[in-house]
């Protein structure tokens, strides 16, 4: 059964609470904006496209609950104040402001309609939104199965599932048509320090869909190569420069490196709209440096010194001579790449 | 100030109690056998080289507590049967079995003495046998500090330092001489999962002996490497073949090759003892397998879902090629290596 990290449900959310994961798996519902703002804040629901569709969503749920049914113009300041609440909620996330942008704009274009038919509309957007990101999936999925055969061992780093999307996610979408198409596949997932959504997310999900899977540590993956237990790799990306260089987790370039030592095929699969035109190459991509804490309490316990110093980018910087294909849901673009 | 991982004070033995770091240093005295065995299988003191230098002053301790003064025969089956208890609290340490058969011989050879006389005998064993140990440190970290250049970053995985060993520890001493010497070093210490002994251990006592350490995910390192944050790396090791194949803890191949890839020169730090001459290659090291509980629980919190499968290699094998140079305390081997 296809994971819905987010649904629209009689006119309310329902989501996967991810802060429960992987402990246990706790579906809730949101039934007004606030919920759906506190939901994004605490990171019950995160990855970048699955932000925008709660969004979208929760723009329609607020205003759905509008009263003021005589009055367009104080329905339009409304829109625009859930607009400003919803996207302060996770002010980095592009698809978060995208997806809200694209709602008030429907909305105007409709101006001149009944309420409720914009109620409607705002709803009907909000869930073509959604089933755009899922369609997306599908075909990023679809294209990069096309390159496992049966029997794959396949790595991934990070989670680009279905829990960060709507649909199926991105990488991980490759492992679930590969799983679909009946390819007998066994997924490595790397555990992803310090956040630890490969052993949290991936695992978890790849589970639920039966899809057989290992966890390891991240600092085995090179081991693991060297003992001929990887075939290929699948990752996700965060922003891809117009040469090709992907930002993504921290550790995709060290699992990169390895790859190419080892003769292994590197993938990177995402949406198009992941592609940034404007960048020449990856040197331009900003890396958010994280706090220690996240390293140093993040298993509950402490685990170093009090006051110690670390280094934490969040992202790093796969060149794109160590990427051997990058799939997005039009095409399997190869080297040198122009998109 | 240098730390000590145990000590022999007044008939007793004074050990740094290595469960309650990094969260506090506490010391702790042993004055009795069962207590230098619990210590030992319960990990208060841990590393191959202290575990032998604690089994042989828990032994000398032991037979100090004889009464038996009148009678050799009770003395020696009493010793026999110290022996054994200690050797099987960790029976896979190689140390502490060499480190007790030595304590046997030489009371052995010193059986027509009287029963003081042996006992004195045994404690300046004890003590011979760590203070060997202290200046195998001190050589293999001057040999190693003369690859050190002022200013430089160095990288370590794991902990080979004076927690793991009666002196300056293997890899780490090398960061101790430098240091020393005045040379400005910065070492990046991984946090080396499953068990963090990095950010537990390393850091730890790195910061006591105020050498500048920041503390990265295992995850980090290529990216580190590719930011030129490293000009050199220092790593202990667990054996070694004669064709120069290290085993060492798991991701220490990771690093090599991703060394390898960065041209950054890549050293091995352990005593001639590391030296396996009966293995021609790292083909036949055997690598022990761990159970996946010290990856899903391992710091208090659940990290992965409950039934996760892993594969957790607690070692793995460095070929010959990655590594630039093998440091011994009596010299630096350098490829092709001959020992």
């Amino acid at each position: 059964m296809q994971i819905k990290a987010i649904e629209w449900i009689d006119n309310q959310i329902q989501i996967i609470d991810q802060t429960c994961l992987p402990e246990k798996k706790e579906t809730i519902t949101l039934t007004n904006v606030d919920e759906v703002a506190e939901a994004i804040k605490k990171l019950r629901i995160r990855g970048a496209p699955a932000i925008g569709v709660a969004g979208a969503m929760g723009l329609a749920m607020g205003m759905l609950s509008n009263t003021t049914s005589q009055n367009d113009n104080a329905f339009f300041n409304k829109l625009e104040q859930l607009v400003k609440y919803l996207n302060s909620t996770r002010p980095t996330a592009v698809n978060l402001s995208w997806a809200l942008h694209r709602m008030k704009q429907i909305s105007k274009a409709n101006q001149q309609k009944s309420i409720p038919e914009i109620q409607t509309i705002l709803i009907a957007e909000a869930q073509k939104i959604a089933q755009e990101e899922a369609d997306r999936s599908e075909n990023m999925g679809r294209l990069g199965a096309s390159l496992v055969n049966d029997g794959d061992m396949l790595l991934t780093h990070c989670n680009a599932g279905a829990l960060a999307t709507y649909g199926k996610g991105t990488a991980v979408a490759v492992f679930y048509h590969a799983h679909e198409e009946g390819k007998k596949i066994h997924v490595f997932a790397d555990e992803t320090r310090p956040l630890l959504q490969g052993s949290r997310l991936t695992v978890w999900e790849l589970q639920q869909a039966q899809i057989p899977v290992t966890l390891i540590c991240d600092n085995m993956a090179g081991w693991a190569m060297a003992q001929g237990k990887i075939d290929k790799i699948f990752v996700g990306a965060d922003r891809i420069a117009a040469n090709g260089d992907t930002a993504n987790k921290i550790g995709t370039y060290t699992v990169a490196t390895l790859a190419k030592e080892h003769k292994i095929p590197f993938y990177i699969v995402a949406p198009t709209s992941t592609i940034d035109a404007t960048l020449k190459n990856g040197a331009g991509i900003p890396i958010e440096e994280r706090g220690a804490e996240e390293i140093i309490y993040g298993f509950g316990k402490q685990t170093a010194p009090q006051h110690t110093q670390v280094w934490s980018p969040a992202f790093d910087v796969t060149p794109a001579r160590l990427i051997d294909a990058i799939i997005t849901e039009d095409q399997i673009y190869y080297p040198p790449y122009q998109f």
